[in-house]
């Protein structure tokens, strides 16, 4: 389609939901007229770049399920591919609907090909990240990295297959020069964020990525790469949550949102990050409105920082609430954050845990089929039916599980004789039997 | 100072804060006279029975801290006295407030009495399971029981030291006759409700612990016990939340309360249980409006029927949203929830999980030093502090077995030299250096 020079925002707005948009339909139960009118205004998009063989597309926006991401790849240190292949296909087994490959460390363009090859979901990168190494090893520096640097790795990345990419396209120099006045608890925890900031004040220079976004449309237009508008200002802490520096990058955001529509580009907009619980609602609500309906896609958000090695449960909480309050896509946290590099049982955790806030979502969304699937475990409960609760689970291995140490093929271990269940049900029924005398 | 045939809600109401209100109001940080004001006007508890030897009390209510409960005990089949030693271990450990025992299998009274000695936390007792239990043994049936089986009990329980009892009071005829009309997904799921509905259905009676409150008031009287007025017909599905026969319930134990604190005895009331987010703000403020302020005890609450096996996530999610509008004390939920009986490392996950919850909740109800824990945690990170990152966490082990992972003593292995704080350090270092010329 990319030949046609057409993308699949183009084609929507046409009323053609062929192919990438067909299927994301399809895996929704959706009618595919509701999500062409999404992909058409923009408030959902679906990466699929045709690159990307073997990718089955998704969709993300209003809606739509809650989608999931995991994050993978390698740091320097942690390298090993084997490992990624492993942390992938446990992103997949545990129901994740898109990974991002954030390596820093080894041979990230082979690195990223096997996972290319290997993802049926829709894969996200980090060009700064490939473009800091590529700096380093050609100028001995991060900071020194140029322009062509960088958009030689972003054209080659999107060539490769990327569905979709974080650009941090608003942090500008408008929306630094709040942070610079204003101060912080953290400063800035965005990877990609730190080096944009170190860059622009090492050269005295606005951001590439902003000053030449229309070569980012561009690019993004032929090789039809979803951009995921990053916010390399996101609190790193929940003292600095919507603060003046944040939302004046939303704002840059917001504006470019709509550059990406004009150019039918596919956009969303990423969120924070640190939040106190009672800012989600403002936070999505702000960004809805700033951005137009764009997609939101939040990383966490942490609801306090005091628990290091449970980070995994506190961004379920912020993540439920966030959902419930609007978000579309959930990037999984792990129990490792703030403390180390990931592994397998990792990713599982973070998968699961975001899957658990995702639906949560779902139903305060009132979306088709969410309720149903709660109403769907409780009557198998009621049932005491063992198989249809574990077949219902969200993971039915944790249930199969547990379910070893069960005495009877009755009840739970949990109360044994004096179930609730149990007896309330023999009682209602000698009670009607009984008549109506009682 | 029972033996005066004072209780401490009227000594408090008479200004007199010494023993357990002013241990109470020293761990709490907090000024004795507002400890004092809440308990005489019963929106504050302090479980204290002065038989319990060793008991360090703690205050649940408003104003306080949100406090969370870790549920053990035995059941039958699981019934070894050694493990729920290291259950309550585990619990005191990991930092729960208070704990109940809900044993249903084994010797109670003898497992009690270790408890009681065992625990400094205050202790709770569901004094149903006994009386069901020596019902089986002296009429060969729990719906034998008598109302003297049911109050030798609870006598005898208060005379040993229990701090707190669930007594599911409000499970009245009035509130069945709503659930007889309107059905339910899971009917009833509390134990002590279960066997209450099978009792009153097959006598055709009246529940006795509603029939004899006034019997019930001068037990907790004489030996200062903490009522938790329980919620026998709390829902067991998301579907069943916030439904007619557990409002109706709710009606009955608001009017007890008022009934509690004339005769001067401490009630808190017990809530949900499975319900979706979206319902639990209602919750809240239905209970603290019906029950006339008095603090609320929540199970959970689950927000999603779907993740069996991640229970004390999906209850950390309601938890935290449940504590921000205003509920005082989480009883906890573990992964075992619905599968099984749990062992001490469910115990220690279910704490953790209710205490992020609780933390949660503390900073959205602008406790005193709640938020200023997430950001003394916040700047430890600035400062790549790992020594006081692991003091300040709430689980301060969880930090020590992940840092076994990283490389240097400088940073975390997640990012490795591309770490954000310190580029971006560097980078605001060398732009202040190079003066106002930026």
């Amino acid at each position: 389609m990319e030949k046609s020079g057409v993308t699949l925002m183009e084609r929507a707005r046409r009323g053609d939901g062929e192919g990438a948009l067909k299927a994301a339909a399809e895996r929704e139960s959706l009618s595919p007229e509701v999500l062409l009118a999404g992909v058409a205004a923009g408030t959902a998009v679906v990466p699929a770049n045709p690159a990307h063989r073997g990718l089955v597309p998704c969709g993300i926006g209003r809606g739509l399920r809650t989608k999931v991401n995991a994050n993978i790849g390698t740091s320097e240190g942690h390298a090993a591919v084997d490992l990624e292949r492993r942390k992938l296909a446990a992103a997949v087994e545990s129901g994740a609907d898109a990974v991002m490959d954030l390596s820093t460390g080894g041979d990230l363009p082979a690195l990223r090909a096997e996972l290319l090859r290997l993802s049926p979901l829709p894969l996200g990168t980090v060009p700064l990240y490939e473009a800091a190494q590529v700096a380093r090893s050609r100028h001995d520096a991060v900071v020194r990295m140029t322009v062509e640097d960088l958009f030689e790795v972003i054209e080659r990345q999107a060539a490769e297959g990327v569905d979709f990419m974080t650009v941090h396209t608003g942090l500008t120099r408008r929306a630094l020069s709040h942070l610079m006045e204003q101060g912080r608890v953290a400063d800035v925890v965005s990877r990609g964020g730190s080096i944009l900031v170190a860059w622009m004040l090492q050269h005295d220079r606005e951001n590439p990525l902003a000053e030449h976004f229309d070569r980012l449309l561009s690019i993004a237009r032929t090789h039809e790469v979803t951009l995921s508008l990053g916010d390399g200002l996101r609190p790193g802490a929940g003292a600095d949550a919507t603060d003046r520096a944040q939302v004046a990058e939303l704002l840059e955001l917001g504006a470019q949102v709509r550059r990406c529509r004009e150019a039918g580009v596919q956009a969303m907009v990423e969120g924070p990050g640190h939040v106190p619980l009672g800012q989600i609602g403002t936070n999505v609500q702000l960004q809805k409105r700033l951005c137009e309906g764009a997609p939101f896609y939040v990383l966490g958000p942490l609801v306090t920082d005091v628990a290091p090695g449970y980070d995994h449960i506190v961004g379920a909480v912020g993540g439920a609430v966030a959902a419930a309050a609007g978000a579309d896509f959930l990037c999984y946290v792990t129990p490792s954050e703030h403390l180390g590099f990931p592994d397998v049982e990792d990713v599982r955790a973070g998968v699961t845990a975001s899957r658990i806030a995702a639906h949560v979502g779902d139903v305060e969304k009132g979306l088709a089929g969410a309720a149903e699937w709660d109403l769907e475990m409780s009557r198998a409960r009621k049932a005491l039916d063992w198989e249809r609760q574990e077949r219902v689970a969200l993971d039915p291995s944790a249930v199969r599980a547990r379910r070893a140490f069960l005495k009877d093929g009755e009840g739970c271990a949990m109360c044994g004789p004096l179930c609730a269940m149990k007896i309330v049900s023999r009682a209602l029924a000698a009670h009607a039997a009984s008549g109506s005398e009682g």
